[in-house]
């Protein structure tokens, strides 16, 4: 079955085709503001203004403003201050209204770039080639939220407008701690349903992966080299516990083998040391070294008991290696949950329709071994929550880009699923 | 045979003792000085002072003044200032000397604390306890500045002086690249020999290891870390460099087993990765990874030679884990040769002789595995250099101590060598 009332989808298709360039502008716009973390302001800056003189009513909040902390999905927050960690939320509220309310979500924050030497242009001077843009975070995630604000311009220049409240999320964290999707939540913005365009290939996430990050701060025993025998080196130590993480990754690996929603995938549960300093002096034998860790949490492990294991691995490699006591384990970011977004919700028939007019194929649900910030509304809060979005590739690489035309048929897509879950009626005239 | 013309010894020996105080005071002074690299001009100041109230004529320069690059015994210099890099050479000039002139040397820079939770005491307040002064610089090598210093004024103190010109100069960088002592000398002071009181347990040392440090630049292929399988952790290939730089090492250990100097010491030959730094984000398989890395030089084994190997087994290691290119790598330091105190000198002869007449032992050679400035002076200046000083132990750990009687012990051997070696004549009368 398609939905396609009065030719609706043909009527927002047109607008959101003669928009495309402007929409595309957008897009660039957002690449080119570096918002890796502690920098999202300027961006967040521009997106209310945006959202302003849409006629949105601007919520402009730091998470610090919000008391998160025990929280249900609150993850652990180290060396940030929170105070420059900018969120908006726009209200486009619909006078009496009639239809299902929604949330659209986006999150402005990114990754580092990691070497400039591996970028072949500049990771925030975006660059338009046969069809894609490039630059860090073109694909994860502005090309979603320039899709979800552009879907609504759609509604907007085809004389529409939702017949229920609209709130538009830009949030930062998504990418350590999804801290910034929480503080919209305490603030109090709730709604019938949450969607979030992340690239997903016009698939939906119908499972995802939680996480845990930590840091291990392993102690060696400083000698001078001509006695290295008599020292511990901490960077070798360092690579002791590694070992010991990833043989704890592969049990559980094992285990994930019959897990309803993880089961077909191989070695879903991903460790990575992703971040290590250590040793102060080529002449000495290095005393200390920390290491930055994540690992995957798969649904239905409880984070308490991933804790557990994390830190029983450690002990044991303490024991083995014969330290005083285990290195000192802080946990640093995300604490996340694996997540189901359970099937059966009215939400997911909508956009099932939606796909598969706009697209012309079945809605393909997949399970993702990754986190997003989905969870936080919808297990931790009971909003029904779709991720789902364009096509694109190199997230978190150098070589991120995101593609045009599937940017276009996207914003077609949520345009109609804003149509269909929200209800639409004449827009008033200012 | 042993030496005492004249009750000299007993003379010294009193002069010593009653200055005792004094002197572990002045070591006292020395270690509350932070000497790290780049500070260790306030301490030099204090010593060039000290050292002009004492009459001598002070040369105080940085080593930016003094060309020494491509120079025989120059090493690599990275991310430091040399117009920060204080030394000091103070002349104590003979009139009409009749006597063999002398360089009484001592490095004044120390390693890095590390932790500073490993330190009973903070490194830089030094604290006497149970005959021991503890502190970092403490027996590496500041008492042997204290003691070289204290023995001249041994001397005066029973109204000699000696009879030939006697340099004292105070360095910074032995502990990294040598290139302190190799300003003194490029800037032209000369002796007959050279005296280098570094803490040997009042052993001679024979022959030393040379050192090469070097840093590794290694690139990864960053991913999000949710297709961890296609990305190359950077931080994982670390350590595959570093267990082929631990293979090289196996084997020219496994070649100094006949080496005449270090065969009979077991894995002479000490590779460290001293320092790593890696990675930005732990949602990302990290993208590089720097390690810093030293590797000690058999005498007999050419620089060229060690380079050669290292950036084969670096090339090696790189071709086996399927790498684009090498990782890039930089010589940061040390290019320093290994080096024989050849036997047969005056200066030994005499030094074995005042040995014994101090402690009434026959005087130890050694082989030590690792590098000092010995031989800047010996092996490229022809300089013959002694290097024998006090009994000390925890050099570049936590537990740094020196052992004050034996300071005092060495102290008077010091006094008797410049005796016994520059001739001594009554001091003149200011």
């Amino acid at each position: 079955m398609t939905i396609d009332t009065d030719g609706l989808l043909g009527r927002l298709s047109g607008a959101i085709e003669a928009n495309a360039a402007a929409q595309t502008a957008f897009l660039a716009k957002l690449v080119s503001f570096d918002t890796t973390r502690g920098k999202e302001a300027a961006c967040q800056d521009f997106i209310a203004s945006e959202l302003a003189a849409r006629g949105g009513t601007v919520d402009r909040f730091t998470i610090a403003e919000v008391p998160i902390a025990g929280k249900p999905g609150a993850s652990a927050v180290v060396d940030v201050d929170y105070e420059k960690a900018v969120q908006v939320v726009a209200t486009f509220r619909a006078p009496a209204p009639n239809g299902r309310s929604l949330i659209l979500q986006g999150h402005i924050d990114v990754v580092p770039t990691g070497p400039l030497e591996q970028w072949e242009h500049p990771p925030f001077e975006p660059v338009i080639k046969d069809g894609f843009l490039y630059g860090r975070g073109s694909t994860d995630m502005k090309v979603g939220v320039a899709s979800m604000i552009f879907a609504l311009d759609a509604l907007a220049a085809i004389g529409l407008e939702p017949a229920a409240d609209v709130f538009v999320e830009t949030v930062s964290e998504e990418e350590c701690t999804g801290n910034g999707a929480l503080a919209t939540l305490e603030r109090g913005y709730r709604a019938d349903a949450c969607f979030i365009p992340e690239s997903m290939d016009n698939r939906l996430i119908r499972a995802e992966l939680g996480s845990v990050w930590f840091r291990l701060r392993i102690l060696g025993k400083p000698v001078h080299v001509l006695q290295a025998q008599a020292g511990a080196s901490a960077i070798l130590a360092a690579y002791d516990y590694i070992t010991a993480l990833q043989a704890l990754t592969a049990r559980i690996n094992e285990r994930a083998r019959t897990h309803r929603w993880f089961g077909h995938i191989e070695n879903p549960v991903k460790f990575s040391c992703g971040k290590i300093r250590g040793g102060d002096w080529l002449g000495s034998v290095p005393a200390w070294c920390e290491i930055e860790c994540r690992l995957s949490v798969l649904p239905g492990d409880s984070l308490p008991d991933m804790r557990a294991w994390v830190l029983e691995a450690v002990a044991d490699c303490a024991t083995r290696l014969g330290a005083d006591a285990p290195p000192a384990l802080a946990w640093i970011g995300f604490q996340a949950d694996g997540h189901v977004f359970e099937p059966g919700s009215e939400a997911e028939a909508v956009l099932e329709r939606v796909h598969e007019t706009v697209f012309g194929t079945p809605l393909e649900r997949f399970s993702m071994t990754a986190t997003s910030d989905t969870r936080q509304y919808d297990l931790y809060y009971g909003i029904p929550t779709l991720c789902y979005g364009p096509r694109g590739s190199g997230a978190h690489s150098a070589a991120e880009r995101t593609e045009l035309d599937s940017m276009i048929e996207t914003t077609k897509a949520i345009a109609l699923f804003i149509a269909e879950w929200c209800g639409t009626r004449p827009k008033a005239v200012d």
